[in-house]
This record gives structure tokens, C-alpha cells and sequence, in this order.
């Protein structure tokens, strides 16, 4: 296995492809830094006693006399030992000779993971003996001076077999996972990343850097935000979810073009690949439409797109979300493979099957079909169970038009679902991702892994009816987003018809970011908030009074940055691309975090445990 | 009064000075966006409807059509109107012929502040016209179409009022103060000068950008945390004052340099000038020592630093803790002037004078003094109305020894203390300072505003004596820093007597920075930990044993980013360099932060209100 120098290509960015890996591969991780006309290379040494990298030495070194610092990966036969560095790996020859004893003693007698400093010179490989699998594999260092900077005690575990253990170990001893090659180049990566995006929006096109407060005030219906105790008696900030309010009083302040990385918190209890905090890229501008946010997104991830992946191609398609639940079941379509869902109700008008009659002869009742490529010989049927049985019942006649219809081949598998034509797409959105799975567990690629496949969901219903209560509505993303021009006139007769200007980006079928024009009218915005959505004014009273007082029409957009590196890296989970990632159920593993705390370091906060008395409650958790 | 571009600067850096105000002077501050060679001009105006800024057009766009969108500042006689947006101001010649009645209409009658979008072309202001204190004041707008975006209600005040009133008004209506040059130009300046720093850590030095949570477990000591109740009873998460236990530990996962813009939380209750979260450039590096940091960060500054201010002079000098405090009567002294304390107890060794008798039989008992050039001319001494009282106690022959040592010349005034050492100096640092605030209200220029004078301090205490058990000892700073390599021995012994590898970045008085050499033994940190300052070292067995498994030296800074921008902008309060400030006492005038919570929305987190039940505790808040 070859690598080119992953740290190289992340800085400067020649354009290979690294691998995807779990494993740690810091034997070919490495090449030469070469100099870039695009890019000045940083200085990795400036400041400290070693005179390079170990992952940076090639034959262009040779002779010279070097520092190196780094951690000892491997050591054999007390002859050589393998020295690491974020870098990269360095064979270092331990002399053999008596005047050298004290340079020996530390070098066999350091334990592995042991941080040491080595002087020496950068020396050839005896003939034969090179190793091409490693980038510096042509040279090695003839050490005159060692230093144990730090001994490593015994490991709780083998280092190699650590990297395979549970992911519990993993967050447990994170300072050891970080170590790893995976964990450095994602969070290189992350790093380069953001880095790049914040010259496209500041240096490109002048937006402004701001940071707003997260202790803040609640939000109505902000049930999911962490609660932070005051010094005053009853009085509570809270850690907002998003900076949506802040980013809108800095168009009314005039700032014209805002954008932060933004820290922000969802309390959701226990979610599988949820953080209780995360951090989107948080962008609103002033005098801006719908089609303007989504330029200005492409140019920023084609800008900022790693050069180790296709580079992004723009603009990205775009679909309503009602096409995308009747094609693909869901707002966030997976558009890099077919399998689309099929309206096949025509055909069966006029059946005899009593299950289709009975669901079209309901309002919206609809027929819908995927068509399952090979699914056949794929055994995708076994999954379902449901072989060759409902085929029988399909009239000779009407299969033909089917088959027309759904493009089907020998040994494809037809999935059919009548119902509600929301639930029916829904339902075969799910069965279409599930289906795919299978196909590639059973080794069909249906997916490549290499494939970007951006696309936007525009034209959302501005309002949904509420869960608990059909009859009243609620926002579909949140109240300050615009109507559509072309519905403003439903507002005030039907106003569940509405569509809004909200916008999702969608990434080889997650959601990556979201993001709106905003309602820039005080007296809408009164008129939404109030009578539609019947929310507590008194929490928005400065927003509304905001709008008043000259608010440009403006819009913005979040990009989730966790989702989207972890995507891009081809993370199984944003745990990967986060440094200290708490577990599902919100704890920091290393540090045992949340915590007790003793009742007097609550008293300042005028609060005291409520602890849970019967035992449901104490169940519940 | 005439101003270069203020933008332009910003972004490019022509080197011209830009004249501190705390009034809105839109009417001159912007130039032509001159294309630099250095630096790409931002694209202010790519993704909106706007063609031009207003703030941006000159000579050389006569003729061209452009569409503006902006506030309207000012209206004259329904002839013409001052339009503003972040950039500046320019003039719009409202059309007075009965076509463009409708456009007429639009502008004559839309309140100020209302936000109006026009198109029209640029022309010549008639010969005599032109306004040379306004950049764009060669030209004018002749409008052809005009639409109101958005009406202003009318204001609360004037804006010209808003500006002088108090600050709670600012604060309450945060969107209009926004809109004013200073805000503007100190959020803006916030932003390029991080994104250069961003530059010179990440591109130009290798440092990775990494983000490290917030919700984390509460540190020993960490008194002035806020707690954040989880969804298990009677757990909590603190927001912590800083990433120092995770910046660490990334040096044990071997990413080599970290940086980050770190909000921060401290719980301090009311204090003036302190802000319930704040921001730190948060920095580490692996196989460094204080050298190594110091010019790390002299560099940092230097590329960061604004255009338009004089360049950074490096490397800064460098003063012990001792020194600063013998010399100026403080550990982060204002080198801008002199007024240096001098130690004078020699004069009085055989004194008669009896409380310096006293004073000097004493333990570290000392006479110290400062002198107040021209004091007696500038009315200092009516402040200290002890005028003529003690001299006359001094001998005639230890007259001219004193004026030789303290460099006294005609109408200067000497100030004597007598007294323990440090408390002496003490004093009379706070005393020099007041005399200086004193001096420049009579005029006198002690304190070149455009001057910036950087001192490092260093060598403090590892160790303090406990406040309320000077018998017990406290770390002087934290318990992660590394003592002095020569006083590592006195540790067994005398720790009290032990210096420590902490350094101070001071500027202009005030300490905008501070870090350390830490410990990477494991031993020495547990020895300091358990046995010196008798801490729980459960709270803090994930960091141990991270360094049991490899912690390489490091060492790092944080510069206190809010305090650093203040005194760069020379702002009268870090309030103003951000965007959204709590008040003194930690509210949010703007939307009443902190606020009440119903009680089932504290159910989920198992706590309730204590609420105060006797007036003395309701009383404290």
C-alpha cells in the first residue's frame, strides 16, 4: 500500500486521492513537502528544538544534521527503532558502539509510546534495504545524542489492538485515539477546511466575522435548550440552538454580511450520532434572494472542497419538496443511485385487488412503486418474504404496462405500496435505502464512495399542523421564515398551503444545511407569530420591535460543519471529526462528565435537585 | 475633518490613520477601493441586488448605472437624499419632474432610516457642489426607479441623541448602535485582525483549528463556573473558563500545535468591565519553551496588527514579576511613561522620622517614593492636600541625596511610602497611575494614545499563600504550570520560594495575555496536585494519566481577544468591540436576559428554584 504525503496534499493540495482507512498507516502516511507557487508551505519547526519532521525527511536531506522529536512506534532487535510525529515515521538506527553506550541505554530501554529528541544525520539506506511503502523509506538517522523527554508506562492495551476495541475505550483514553492517523488527518482536514471557507467569505466577498452570546434567553418552544442558572433567584439563560435571532439584529444593525462558526446546543437526551453541542457555519445577508444564498453555498464548498476529492461541480440541482417526497420519499433525497419512486395508480384504476381499490377510493389515495434492480438475484426478496405471492394477483393484462412503467429487467424486483400518497412515499423512501444496503452488503455498488451529490430542497410548506393538535399549525423550520411571494395571499385564507423560502442543501442524502429568507415586515411577522402560530409575542417583543425600525430584507443559511466533514472524510460518525465528542447519551467518557456537584456550589445559583422519589422516574433514567 | 477609506484599509492596508470618535461620521469615511496588489478587494456586492456600495462610488464611475440599497440618513427640502449602508454615505438627487412622480413620492415621503433600494446613474455634482470632506462627494446619483424596502417606524429618539445617551439605551436598542462608524469599524477590524492570525497560525505555522467542547466537567476550584444541569439527577455539566485540560491533552494526541478561538465562561457576578463569556486566542504547542511561545506570539501580533496603526516593534522587552513589581508597583505595568518607584530607604536608615523607623526595623521594610513631574504646577498635590506638610519633616541634609535619586526638578512633586515591600510598591502603583489620570485631565499628555507598548513579565510565584490560610498554598496562576528549571529543587523544600515558567503579556497596563511551560510529568503533577495544594485529584485522574502515557513538553498562551481589540481600537470598554455585550451586572438589556422559566421546563433537568426566603438574601440580588 502507497500513500502520497496526505499532510502535503491537505496544506497545498496536489490532487490524489487518499484512502479511506481506519487503521493506523503511518508507514506510508508521508512525502516530500514540495514547494507550491499557490500556497506557502508552513513552517512546522519554527519555534521549537527540532529541525524538521520525521514524516518530511527524503533524500533531499541527506547529510544534513537534524532534531527530531517524536514518539517510539516500533523497535526491533535493539538495532532500530521507528520514531512518529504528526507527520509522519523515520527509521533511527541505534548505534551499536561502546563510546555511545548512554544514546543506546535510552533508546532500547524507553518503552513504546516513550516521547524522545534525537540528534543525527540523515543517512542512505543500505542498498536493498530501502523501503518504497514509506515515504521517507529511502533514508534513516545515524543518532548522535537521544533524550527521553517523557517515559510512556504501560499501555492499558496494545496500541494496534486498542484501534480495533469499542468505541467506549476509544473516547475513554481519547488522547490515544487522537494519535492515530485517521483522528490527525480529519481533524487537519476540518481545520484546512474552515480555513478556506473563512477567506472565501471574508476576503472574497467581505463578509464579517462576529461572534454573538450563547448564554441568551429562551426561545419559544426551545424545549431542547440547555438551561444555564443566573445569579438571580429564578432567572435562567439559555444555550440557544442556533444564533438565528443574533444573525437577523445584525442585518437591522446594518452589518450586511454576517458569518460565524458557530458553537450551538440541542439538548435531545440520548440520539444515536447527536452531539449536545455542535457547530454550523452560520451566514445571512442583507438584500439577498433565495437564488443568491445558493451561489454564494456552491462557490464556498467548491472553494473550500479538499484537493484530494472531484472537485464540486456547480450549480447543484435543485427540486421541490414535493417532488422529492413523491420521487424519493423523503426531503433529503440520496440522488446518487435511482430506484425512484413510481406513481403506477393509473394502471390499477379500474382493479379488482380489493387493498388497491380500497386505498385509492381514499383522498390522496395513491398506487407507488421502486423497482429494485436485480433484486432478484440480489435475494433482496428473502428480506421481504413476499416472493412470487403478490405477483399472482396482478392480471396478465395490466403487466405489461407495469413493466413499461417501472423499466423493468429480468430479475428486477418491483416494490409496490398503495396508500395516502405522503405514507406511501415515505414508507418506499425507506424501503429504497434499506433495499440499498442490502444490494450492497451483497456487493452491488450503487453508491460510490468517491460521489458527491449535492442538491437543493426548495419550496417547503411554511407550516406543518401540529402533532398533538392537527388543527392548529406550527413552523416547518422556524417562525421568522419568509412566505413565498407567490403564496402570501394564502396566508390569510389557507394558510396551511403556504410554501415557504426555506432552502435545504442535501448531501448523497443527508441533510447538510438549511437556511431561509427571512420576514423582514414587522406586521407579518407580528401577524405569524401571533395569530397563526399563537406563540408568546412577549419572548420576540425586541425582534418585532427590530423589524420596525428600518430591517433590510435579508436571508441566510447553517451549514452543519460536524455532518459535512464527517461526509467528507467518509466518517462512520461525527465522533470521528470531532476532537472530544461526547458519547450518545451526552458523556465525556474521559472525564466522567456530567458530574455531581456539591450542594454548595449551587447555592449561588439558587437552585437545589430536584431527586426523583418514585421509582418510574428514576427508571427513566 | 477628513478620513481615508476606512474600508479599504481594513481590508488592504493603506497605511493612513484613522481618527478614534465615538460619533457617527458617515459623511467621510470612505475612499476609492484602490486595487492593491497585496490583497484582493473583497467582493462587496457579488449574490445581492445591489450593483455599487454607496459608500464606494467616485469620479470614476460617472456615467455608469448602478442600483444602491440603503438606509436614508438625511433628506433636504425634498431635492435630494443622503443614502448610507456599511460602506458610506452618498448624495441621490430626488427627481423633481411630474414623470417620475411615483419615485418622488417614494423618496419625499419614507421616514429616515427607512431602507430604500434605487437605481439611477452616477453624475457630475454640478461646479461648486462638491463636498471634498465626503469620499464620494465628486459625485451623485440621478435616480431613474426607487422602491421602499421597508419603512422605519419612528424612533424612540434621534439617532444624533441615541448616540450621546447612555449606554443602557445602546445596549436596549443594540440593531440602531450597530449602525453607527464606530461599531461598525471595531466588529470589522475584530474580524480581519483574527483572520489574520488565522493566516499566520494556520497557513503560515502549521497550527491546527481545533474545537473543544464546552459543556465539560467542572475543574477543581472552578468556583466561578456555570453549571449546566443534565438530564441525569443531580449531574451537571460547568461551562469552563478555558480549554486549558483539552489543549493539553491534544498535545498528548500528538497534533503537535493547536490553536483556537475560544469562547470562554467565567461567573464573576456584577463586575465592571468583565463580560460573562468572552473569547481567547487559545494556543499549544508540543517541544516548545517560553521562548519559543514569546516569539510565536511577538510574531502573531506583528503580522495581525491593523494597517493603520504604527507596525509592531519586536521582540517586546521582557521584565520578572519582581522587577515590574519593585519598578512599578504592579504586575502588568503601563510602560507608556515613566514615574518609576524608587527605593529611597537608604536616605532614611538613620532616620528620626519615627513611623520610617518603624516602617523600616520591619521585615522587608523599605521607604519608596515616586516623583510627579511639574505635580505641584498640575495641582496634583491638591488631590493628596498633604502638601508642604511632610517635607518640611526632612532634614535639610538628606535634601539633595533625595532630589539626586529621585531625579527631582523644580515643581515636581514626590510621593514617599514607607511600609512592607510589596505593599508599599503596591500602593504606590496605584497611586502613579491615579497621578497620571490626574496629569492628563490638567492636559498633560503622559500616555501617547497611538502608542502600544507590549512588555512580557515574567518569573512569577509558582505558588501564593491561601488568602484566607496564608499557611496553605494556592498556584498563582494554575496548577498545570511548570515550575523554573533552577527552582525545581526548592519544590521539596521551600515551595513558596519556587518561580515558575508562567509569562504575562502585558500592553499599555493592561494584561492581555498569559501562559506557561505546564508540567508533562506525571509525578511532579501529582505531587503538586495531592500534596502541595491538597486538591481532589479524582477531578482531574484523566489529565494524570495522560501524561503517564506519553505527554511530550508543551506549552502554551491565551490572549484575551475582547480586552485586545478594546485597546487596539482605543474603545472605553470591551462592550463596544462586541457585537452583543452583556451588561455590568451580566443582562441582556435587549431582549431581558437572564429570564424566568416555567416549572416544568426545569422538570426535565431535575432542579428547581431555591427561592430566598428572608430579606437579606433578596437583598443580595
Amino acid at each position: 500500500m502507497y500513500l502520497p504525503s496526505w499532510l502535503s496534499q491537505l496544506y497545498r493540495g496536489l490532487s490524489r486521492p487518499i484512502r479511506r482507512t481506519t487503521q493506523p498507516i503511518w508507514g506510508s502516511l508521508s512525502r516530500s513537502l514540495v514547494l507550491s507557487s499557490q500556497r506557502r508551505n508552513p513552517e512546522f519547526s519554527s519555534f521549537v528544538v527540532r529541525t524538521n519532521t520525521c514524516g518530511e525527511l527524503r533524500s533531499s536531506h541527506l547529510g544534513q544534521e537534524v532534531t527530531l522529536c517524536g514518539w517510539i512506534q516500533y523497535r526491533r532487535q535493539n538495532t532500530f527503532l521507528v520514531l512518529r510525529d504528526f507527520h509522519g515515521l523515520v527509521q533511527v538506527i541505534i548505534p551499536q558502539d561502546e563510546s555511545a553506550a548512554s544514546v543506546r541505554k535510552i533508546l532500547c530501554e524507553a518503552p513504546m509510546e516513550s516521547v524522545v529528541q534525537v540528534s543525527g544525520t540523515v543517512i542512505s539506506r543500505p542498498a536493498g534495504q530501502e523501503n518504497p511503502k514509506m515515504p521517507t523509506g529511502e533514508i534513516e538517522i545515524k543518532v548522535k545524542t537521544a533524550e527521553l523527554l517523557n517515559a510512556c508506562k504501560k499501555l492499558p492495551f496494545e496500541i494496534k489492538d486498542f484501534m480495533k476495541k469499542t468505541e467506549a475505550l476509544r473516547l475513554q483514553y481519547r488522547y490515544l485515539d487522537l494519535r492515530s492517523f485517521q483522528m490527525q488527518y480529519n481533524l487537519r482536514l476540518r481545520s484546512q477546511m474552515v480555513m478556506k471557507m473563512r477567506d472565501y467569505l471574508c476576503n472574497l466577498h467581505g463578509f464579517v466575522d462576529i461572534e454573538t452570546p450563547t448564554l441568551f434567553k429562551r426561545t419559544p418552544g426551545g424545549a431542547k435548550e440547555f438551561l444555564v442558572p443566573s445569579r438571580e433567584p429564578g432567572k435562567f439563560y439559555s444555550l440557544p440552538q442556533s444564533p438565528q435571532q443574533f444573525k437577523q439584529l445584525l442585518m437591522v444593525g446594518g452589518l450586511d454580511r454576517y458569518f460565524q462558526v458557530a458553537r450551538c446546543y440541542r439538548d435531545e437526551g440520548s440520539r444515536p450520532d447527536r452531539q449536545p453541542e455542535f457547530t454550523q457555519i452560520d451566514i445571512e445577508m442583507s438584500f439577498v434572494d433565495q437564488t443568491g444564498i445558493q451561489s454564494l453555498i456552491e462557490g464556498l464548498l467548491q472553494y473550500s472542497w479538499p484537493n484530494d476529492k472531484d472537485p464540486v461541480v456547480v450549480p447543484f440541482p435543485s427540486m421541490t419538496f414535493a417532488e422529492a417526497l413523491a420521487t424519493y420519499g423523503t426531503d433529503k433525497p440520496d440522488t446518487r443511485f435511482g430506484m425512484k419512486i413510481i406513481d403506477i395508480s393509473d394502471v390499477f384504476r379500474n382493479t379488482e385487488i380489493g387493498f388497491l381499490q380500497d386505498a385509492l377510493s381514499k383522498p390522496h389515495g395513491t398506487v407507488k412503486a421502486i423497482c429494485i434492480p436485480e433484486g432478484a438475484v440480489s435475494e433482496v426478496l428473502k428480506f421481504f418474504s413476499t416472493r412470487n405471492l403478490f405477483a399472482n394477483f396482478i392480471r396478465e393484462s395490466k403487466r405489461p404496462e407495469l413493466i413499461r412503467l417501472m423499466e423493468t429487467q429480468e430479475e428486477d424486483v418491483v416494490l409496490l405500496m398503495a396508500g395516502e400518497h405522503n405514507k406511501a412515499c415515505s414508507l418506499l423512501g425507506k424501503l429504497r435505502l434499506e433495499c440499498a444496503d442490502l444490494l450492497e452488503t451483497r456487493g452491488v455498488v450503487l453508491r460510490d464512495p468517491t460521489l458527491f451529490s449535492f442538491l437543493w430542497v426548495v419550496d417547503f410548506p411554511l407550516f406543518l399542523p401540529k402533532e398533538e393538535n392537527p388543527r392548529e399549525l406550527e413552523s416547518a423550520h422556524h417562525p421568522f421564515t419568509a412566505p413565498h411571494p407567490s403564496d402570501i395571499h394564502l396566508l390569510y385564507t389557507e394558510p396551511e398551503k403556504v410554501r415557504s423560502q426555506h432552502y435545504d442543501l442535501v448531501l448523497n442524502g443527508n441533510e447538510i444545511g438549511g437556511g431561509s429568507i427571512r420576514i423582514h415586515n414587522a406586521e407579518l411577522q407580528r401577524y405569524i407569530l401571533a395569530t397563526l402560530l399563537k406563540e408568546d409575542v412577549k419572548l420576540l417583543s425586541h425582534i418585532l420591535q427590530a423589524l420596525d425600525y428600518g430591517a433590510p430584507p435579508h436571508g441566510g443559511i447553517a451549514l452543519g460543519l460536524d455532518r459535512l466533514i464527517c461526509l467528507v472524510t467518509g466518517s462512520p460518525s461525527i465522533r470521528d471529526v470531532i476532537a472530544f465528542p461526547k458519547s450518545f447519551r451526552g458523556h465525556d467518557l474521559m472525564s466522567n462528565t456530567p458530574d455531581s456537584i456539591p450542594p454548595e456550589e449551587l447555592k449561588p445559583y439558587h437552585i437545589q435537585v430536584s431527586w426523583p422519589t418514585d421509582s418510574k422516574a428514576a427508571k427513566a433514567h
